[in-house]
């Protein structure tokens, strides 16, 4: 099984590709990043093409995406949400199925305790993965991070994602 | 010239088309409606295969979009953010250009006062395009006086969009 983790952000989404058959393995990892002086719709533009060409060579067995981020301000959730809208477009549109975890789910997963710090995910994303170095920056580990959770299958019954929440 | 207004929300989007040549005509209004059972993602497959459709069937110069409104709450604001990021992805793949205005620059625009309120809208919303009863949803009396607002050329020297929120 592969998984592709994303971590949503406009001015950068990480992703990385995790193959599982028992052992974890890395298949591919990094960040699109959008040029700041570029205007929002042309971000979401290189965003949502760029990802649709990950999933397009990947061919990933489904996609895993944090859940929203609710203690985070409304404008920066305003900022998220625009990017994860085409987030998971992108992956609606390839069919891929889509599982979101909490970030208090990944750390479970990743570290075995809910409350992990950020080097300690990064030293288990390591480890697990028989990496010499940690990932960077952040965002490339998050979503490497979101990608085992959901090939660890601690959440196999987990929904499809769907928040509910009035438009 | 022929503006597109959007309201856009993951629930319903409103929409209305607008013509203007000196005089104010509807084109075309409505909403873009997606039930509250099917998953987020296929939601948001929804509202951009619409939206796309109405750009290619109506072949709008401009699309006009209310920029953010952040006295909102993160849930809502992770929400609408996520419908409008499709929205301005579909506007950008069709090379549209995209206008934002704050609710006060709509409300200067249509009724001559920053802080009207919705039924001093709703009317005059009426009264412009010359027709019998007012729209509704307010999702589209809003989509239509934002089209109304671009028209009017309020804000010809309005930047395309870019919230520059990092993200």
């Amino acid at each position: 099984m592969r998984v592709l983790g994303i971590d949503p952000g406009t001015a950068i989404t990480g992703y990385g590709l995790v193959d599982f058959d028992g052992e974890l393995r890395l298949v591919h990892s990094g960040a699109i990043l959008t040029p700041s002086g570029l205007a929002l719709p042309q971000r979401l533009l290189l965003i949502h093409r760029e990802l649709s060409e990950l999933i397009q060579r990947y061919q990933p067995d489904a996609a895993a995406v944090e859940e929203l981020f609710f203690s985070k301000n409304v404008r920066t959730a305003m900022s998220v949400g625009q990017a994860r809208g085409v987030i998971l477009l992108a992956a609606a549109q390839a069919g891929l199925p889509i599982y979101h975890y909490k970030p208090s789910e990944v750390k479970q997963a990743v570290a075995g305790y809910g409350a992990a710090a950020k080097p300690q995910m990064q030293e288990m994303v390591r480890l697990l993965l028989g990496l010499e170095t940690v990932l960077s920056p952040d965002d490339v580990a998050d979503a490497v991070a979101i990608a085992i959770c959901h090939a660890h299958g601690a959440q196999w019954n987990q929904l499809l994602i769907d928040d509910g929440a009035p438009g």
